[in-house]
């Protein structure tokens, strides 16, 4: 450049080491969200942040897989605090709220959320595979606090697991399709599949019975009505 | 070895191209369902095939990763034959028989099972992606085979995606929690949850409504009732 940046341009004003860390990781996440990792560089980031690529590299020596994971990281984070909603009011309200906020994080990392989930892209580790872990741990941990259950057993545990798996696939499938059904349907529908697991779980498991009992879990056929 | 082999071994029989192809995939078959693959090498398989080493780098010059991907690609048709299951009788008991094949295919390939859906395997690449997916696809179509549905539409799509993966999901579970329940009260449940979510979709989705109806299913009630 053969002027000097205006001390206004955000990207050049001298920044904490912490907040030019941010400064990056929000670049990142621009490109990671809207690009499949493969297709996004250091170089890329340096440019969406406006700053030189030594400078990138200074912060994140380990280019762009570690810039990914950073990332990743924060959007798990992001994620966790999606699934967060007071413990009153009914269970399938509860779900739909959680249900908006994760819809709408989908909507918003399309690219990236469908290339981590499809597996098989160079960035993925076995890093990268805990993070993603560790968000499903966290909703059934969601799910779970909010039944009431503290030792799910195996029936349970599974019918929890199946259906954050059924969520995943749903919205890999959603995106896929054009985003058909609307966000409003594919929640509503997604709220009926968790009551229609568990309640087909509870006729199998004394566990999963009683703590919907506990919790007065109107059932599909309420779900659907209370919704309606 | 000091004395030559007998003529009765088999591994030292003189085989067709063909046969000694095959008989090194079986050898690695049998390592790789034991063996998360990064535990495995060609060295094993051509001590477990009781041939030389650069007869296996013969026949799978790619080493490890082709007979990796060879394994895989017998395993998805041995799989894709576990679903296919004569279009008569009610529908819950069809897929019971196809899960009854499947869950047996599990137990029986469980480490190898694991590794590979986990993710973040070494061996795992876009081909082997492919080649999970491709199975995944082949039990989505068989059940709409039998749903005789033809072209469906975004919510039976994911409502048969979603049930798909939460079988994985519940098979991996499965394994991780010491096989319990047993595999017919296991069996019985992903029957029931099938039955659920199909019944919760057919409340939002016509077409699901009316392929249900055609084919006579009793719902996951009646489902319940008719393996009581």
């Amino acid at each position: 450049m053969s002027t000097p940046p205006a001390p206004a341009d955000p990207a050049y004003r001298r920044l904490s080491a912490d907040a030019r860390r941010e400064q990056l990781i929000r670049a990142a996440q621009g490109l990671f969200a809207h690009h499949a990792p493969e297709d996004v560089s250091p170089e890329d980031v340096a440019r969406a942040a406006g700053v030189s690529r030594p400078l990138v590299y200074r912060y994140f020596p380990g280019g762009k897989q570690q810039l990914y994971e950073a990332v990743l990281l924060d959007a798990a984070e992001e994620l966790e605090g999606c699934f967060t909603e007071p413990r009153h009011g009914p269970l399938p309200e509860r779900l739909a709220r959680a249900l908006d906020r994760y819809l709408a994080f989908v909507e918003d990392h399309a690219e990236g959320f469908t290339a981590l989930l499809r597996g098989g892209g160079v960035a993925e580790t076995s890093r990268t595979g805990a993070i993603v872990d560790r968000v499903r741990r966290a909703a059934a941990d969601q799910i779970m606090a909010h039944m009431a259950v503290e030792r799910p057993g195996p029936l349970l545990l599974m019918a929890v697991r199946t259906w954050i798996s059924a969520v995943e696939a749903a919205s890999l499938t959603w995106l896929d399709e054009g985003r058909r059904p609307g966000r409003a349907e594919l929640r509503d529908w997604l709220v009926d599949h968790c009551s229609a697991v568990l309640a087909a779980t509870a006729r199998h498991d004394p566990q999963t019975a009683a703590a919907l009992a506990a919790v007065g879990s109107p059932g599909p056929e309420g779900a659907r009505r209370g919704e309606a």
